[in-house]
């Protein structure tokens, strides 16, 4: 839809116009896509800062139950721990719908959400069962008391609403960018549109993100340093849009609800400045190494019992890993009930009960007065007791003792450790805050206590905590400037950044020498395919001929009896057939499951099986192409940057011999090579879900497929692309609508008779795009068409 | 150099080494490169960070010095200026070494950086004469007087940093990632150096503007958001570690030396924190859309003036350049000593006196007690001025009147903008903060006076003054993140970030719907070559067969006849060869420049004309090949986001019928494309270097090289690469190393013979690397070996 607005007439300052200039003022010319655009983002960030709002809202009120009924049972001595139990049954709930219907929701979904933004296909993670549970389970789950965080879900949530967001016919649009009246070409749209919506899937997860961390910038670096696969300037200035948006609608909605106790979820705000010295790096720097080994320590306990449950065949029913989260949340439950009881009492500060400023802290079973420091760090919320950490108040010095400390690290770290591989939602985030805040406390303690080392003249405890704090999660996750900037914003404090550089860089240095990162050792563990940028070591010398699946190509039509004996054979997930002309030459690429939904849809009650089927129309004219000696290292940066699903290979007569999915490149292990995307899906912990996969691979009529695949790019504008259940029948129509480019006039046998006389126009040799061949070769499509078309009539008309 | 201790070993947890756990591996294998490479990134980080200090030092001693002759002559009566002409010679002297010896140091530089990492070549960017220049010739202009920055130029100083170090033989080897026993392919290997060279030239710049502004992570952002065409997870990395050590570094230096007068030259450290409400937020949208519209104010008029001393034909010689500058700085000097008499004086406030914080106001001709503003405003020097502006004391509300603000930003924005195309080194973004400040503190007094509209309830105008600056550098550099982080970083108050986002993003709307960025106008005004990622509108149904030039392939062996006319028709910048076996199909990629090399150097006394020479030995055995069907938008990415120089274009019988140089794609201007490249080469503003191409191009021995050209890949090993004038010898040793992989042992002879042995051994079909192609014809080989023999001895040997 071109504006009234032209573009040269604009900007008479500039000598020449080029199409610099045309790119900004062409977006101005699409004002109606642009707004649908801005808007589309920005409900994008209202609706995951509301449900950010909503699950602190539900976390601060159970919080401050939890708080009151402990302190119940201790005052009137009975065991009143019924009263707790009341949780128990939500917990269930949460875990067995974890179980049995989305298992996707189980732990942070970070490496699966990783793997997905590389290219993988994990059905149904952004699903709306997949954003419900997350939400509510994670709120249960931290209500429940277990040592687990919801700021890494909140990136699934994010993702999630984004495509749900996606799907509304109204923003739909705002995906395909106009094509004006010269190319419009079909395929380079499609890609397009797939590429868009990656791109916001990216944005919704740092909206997630930030509005949990009250992080707006921290956000959009966390998917650009360590989600995203694919990343272009614009999706910056997008994400930050997204991000101001949510951090914005979260903090007025908690401004306008003031009255609440939201203390103790809100990551430190309003803090004092934490004024660091040039005396305090040499500890800040050993204070790192600890922290990145803790780190290294939480992600292998992690990893463990994940590995555990995940090899262990036995109990591992979804009723039993209900039972098991479901005792597991019990003893979870009694824990702050009874711990207090083997910690000692201290005496409450004097300004403390002076200006009341000490309300997260539990009183337990000690007098008024005073409180017992390891109930309180149970108690208070783990936002909460990590701002207490943070704390760099003198008269907060001494809050925790060094004991308290270090046994509550030693428990934290088992129970956190433990969580790996739960049926529900956790996320590990606050965890590594928590821990590293508490050791850096700890840590400084010890250094400064007259009676342990008594060194003078550091800085206080709680700048100690927030170095530790940052080593520690960047331990973890192995990011950088990320780790920083979130901690400097949630702690609304930029002063420390410098320290809390060079903590971070010393804690990744430990943490990369000791092992893997988590997420890529669960990418594995869970089999994710990712593809790397860069080719590994071993296989530098390998090139596309090594590597390449031989295929014999199709002709140009194919009678419909040998099409249906590949498709029985092959494996549809990955394979790709390329077509020849009659000397051998390349025409294109059919991608396995078009030609599948074809077959299997369109000509299924067909018994003629000696019928020609053209191939052509079916086929993406201009796929990339490598001749067989082609060095693997650039087909890797090919694979990667620019989002390749198949190339193809020729001989070193320009003849295609075979071809290379992205899923060749994706594992190392040899003889898997093959099966790998295939095996990667069945092996994913998703138990309802990999039963669809199953039964599509033997050719029934469920067909998930992978993005990036023509069907898929075709299939997002029906808007049901991420939906675990991908209709057949819908496959079709997207197919039917991709053969006819024209088909808005719906009628059929109109088009037909006129592109007939139209197949008579010689193409041109060095400009065939996928309308031309439906010209062309109209007559051809005609035979599919027709096919299809009793199939189709039970569908709405596609509009777009 | 494998390490002893291998990988399989570590990490039991993990339940099957795949390649992700290796590439981490990889890293601790190599550790001796591992540590050349950190302490590389360190060594930059320390360099970049001393000499901004030596900036700061010597600024902080001109700016004191202006600061008393001013009074002197105000207190004296007597026309003291003659003290202050001291600076005139220097100044002199600065714009004629600009103009006579290195024109690429004029101005901010910003545009051809942005270029060159986008993969233009632009001679002498970043050499050792334009790194004294700029680190000089900007502190000079901003002692005289001069409305210009020192915050732009670092990048580029920071960039020469990073290229000279990368020269160092020790640190030279760093670069060269280890390839192990397997593969070890040459031609892989000079590719990555040369990403390797891109990616440190960026850290280098990262590090610049870090240690300028005081923002290690704006740094970082900086150099990803704006300037970098090629960026990876690695590149963040290690930018953090190099901005970190650059910031620490200068910090370190300034507070060693803390009893000179910095506070004038560091932008806001220690200010309270910036308090906002929500009712400010509507006025912080007006602000920005006035704050944007400025912006485009400031950049129109530096583009203007820029445009009309390029296109002005007359006064456009080196002495007139200079003197041009030479009034243009006496005028400057003047300014500050006579603007006060036009302004009135104000009592300094009263706690000013008590705590004396207002060392920098200057008295001028006021009495005892009270200062001139405007007078002030001039001789504070623009960090400390700003910084006043920023103050959110209520004693200094009214530090500023409304009309002095106004009058200043009026003459500072003219006098701001005729800078633009001066022969002097300057910076734009201070200015852009100077005057957004004052505006938005204008901004504030207006709204907030009782007089005129005497709205209460909001925050400080010193509130208002840092959302003006941020708004101001957001709509001229059209950043989003990076303004963001940047001010919060260098005024160390990040609870202003939210609304800072939000005016940030209007004032980028407001500009881009004015005008075009200022950096991609100064780009095609100067006609750097730049690549986008993404396709233009009107070439978007082009296809390869389009923009390809037909070239007629060379085969296996051609005479020296033949050769020599062909380089002398072609335009050798851009140009490649397609070696063909004899049925016509591919076997590799020649690059003009290299042909040349070889012909010029190794052939020239040569009267032997039908004398055959093997081309393959010359040739990347597999470059990026397409059909000609293929769509350029799919051929945009894989030029830009995998740093390709050229792509064959095959026949649809896989034949080779052409190329596409990357020059093809960078301008659309219909009839300037296949001269493009060089067009633009000779266009930008460089008289010195402008000269050496010229004669290049008419096949003299300077022979400048593309980087990314294999050349260029090659030449980096010498460390020659970015100089002006490339040695045509060394780029002849360079070929002949290329030639002969194996060629440690020196001994020519000898290997010709061994490898006349092995040429018997036929070559492995589907994996023909560089290597196995030397050995395979040798015996062709031999022949340009030899001729290349004599030349070669008078150089040391080449050792790696």
């Amino acid at each position: 839809m071109p504006s009234p607005k032209k573009a040269p007439e604009r900007a008479p300052a500039s000598p020449k116009k080029t199409s610099h200039a045309d790119h900004i003022n062409e977006s101005y010319a699409n004002l109606p896509t642009v707004s649908r655009r801005i808007s589309l983002i920005i409900l994008i960030g209202i609706i995951v800062g509301f449900i950010e709002y909503l699950i602190t809202s539900m976390l601060s009120y159970f919080l401050s139950l939890r708080f009151e009924f402990v302190q119940q049972q201790v005052d009137s001595g009975q065991m009143q721990f019924l009263t707790m139990i009341y949780i128990l049954p939500a917990m269930t709930l949460v875990s067995s719908v974890v179980a049995y219907l989305s298992p996707i929701s189980a732990g942070s979904a970070l490496p699966e959400i990783k793997g997905y933004l590389n290219g993988a296909h994990i059905p149904g993670i952004f699903g709306v069962t997949c954003l419900i549970v997350k939400a509510i389970g994670v709120t249960i789950a931290i209500s429940c008391g277990f040592p687990v965080g919801r700021e890494g879900p909140m990136v699934q949530v994010g993702c999630a609403v984004a495509n749900q967001t996606m799907k509304i016919p109204f923003w739909r649009r705002a995906l395909i960018k106009d094509t004006g009246d010269t190319g419009g070409r079909k395929e380079v749209e499609a890609e397009e549109i797939d590429k868009e919506k990656t791109l916001l899937l990216t944005i919704g997860g740092a909206a997630g993100i930030a509005a949990a961390f009250r992080s707006p910038i921290g956000g959009v670096l966390y998917m650009m340093e360590d989600m995203a696969s694919y990343w272009n300037h614009e999706t910056t200035v997008r994400a930050f849009g997204c991000t101001m948006t949510a951090t914005l609608v979260y903090s007025l909605l908690l401004d306008a609800s003031h009255n609440k106790n939201y203390e103790a979820l809100i990551l430190f705000e309003d803090i004092d400045h934490a004024d660091w010295l040039t005396a305090d790096i040499i500890w800040f720097m050993i204070l790192a190494v600890f922290a990145g080994t803790l780190s290294v320590c939480y992600s292998e306990l992690l990893f463990k019992f994940q590995h555990l449950r995940k090899t262990r065949t036995r109990f591992r029913s979804p009723m039993e890993k209900t039972i098991e989260v479901t005792i597991c949340s019990f003893v979870i439950c009694m824990i702050p009930l009874y711990i207090g009881y083997l910690f000692s009492c201290n005496v409450l500060p004097e300004d403390a009960v002076a200006n009341n400023s000490f309300g997260g802290l539990s009183r337990f079973d000690c007098e008024e007065g005073s409180y017992n420091d390891m109930a309180s760090l149970w108690l208070m919320g783990e936002e909460g007791a990590i701002k207490e950490l943070y704390s760099r108040l003198d008269s907060k010095t001494n809050l925790f003792s060094v004991g308290t400390l270090a046994s509550f690290i030693a428990i934290f770290l088992l129970l956190a450790g433990f969580t790996g591989g739960l049926a529900m939602p956790f996320g590990t985030f606050v965890p590594n805050l928590f821990m590293g805040a508490a050791f850096g406390r700890m840590f400084a303690l010890i250094v400064q206590e007259p009676d342990w080392m008594g060194i003078k003249g550091l800085s206080s405890p709680g700048t100690y905590a927030l170095i530790g704090a940052g080593a520690m999660l960047g331990g973890y996750t192995r990011m950088t400037i990320t780790v920083v900037i979130m901690i400097a914003e949630a702690s609304g404090d930029i002063s420390i950044v410098m320290p809390l550089m060079v903590a971070v860089q010393i804690a990744r240095w430990v943490a990369n020498f000791l092992t893997d990162p988590y997420d890529q050792k669960m990418m594995e563990l869970r089999r994710i395919p990712f593809l790397h940028d860069t080719v590994d070591k071993s296989r530098r010398d390998q090139t596309a001929g090594d590597v390449m699946i031989p295929t014999q190509p199709l002709n140009r039509r194919e009678c419909l009896k040998k099409l249906r004996t590949i498709i029985e054979q092959d494996n549809l997930m990955r394979s790709a057939f390329p077509i020849i002309d009659n000397d051998g030459y390349l025409l294109g690429l059919v991608h396995g499951l078009v030609l599948e939904s074809v077959l299997v849809q369109g000509f299924q009650d067909d018994e003629d099986d000696d019928d020609m089927l053209p191939m052509e129309p079916m086929a993406d004219p201009s796929p990339f192409t490598v001749f067989n000696t082609f060095p693997l290292s650039k087909l890797f940066p090919l694979f990667r940057k620019l989002q390749v699903e198949h190339v193809v290979v020729l001989s070193n007569k320009g003849r295609p011999v075979g071809y290379i999915p992205r899923t060749a490149l994706v594992d190392h292990d040899g003889g898997e090579v093959e099966t790998n995307h295939h095996k990667a899906m069945s092996h994913l912990d998703m138990t309802g879900t990999a039963r669809n996969i199953r039964r599509q691979s033997t050719g029934s009529n469920a067909i998930p497929v992978a993005p990036g695949s023509p069907t898929a790019k075709a299939g997002f504008e029906s808007g049901e692309l991420y939906d675990d259940h991908l209709d057949a029948s819908a496959n079709l129509r997207r197919l039917t609508d991709w053969l006819s480019p024209r088909s808005k006039s719906k009628d059929y046998v109109e088009r037909d008779s006129s592109a007939s006389q139209t197949s008579q126009t010689p193409t041109r040799d060095t400009a065939v795009s996928l309308h031309d061949l439906a010209d062309h070769h109209a007559e051809e499509s005609a035979l599919v068409v027709k096919r299809v078309k009793n199939v189709r009539d039970s569908f709405n008309g596609f509009q777009l």
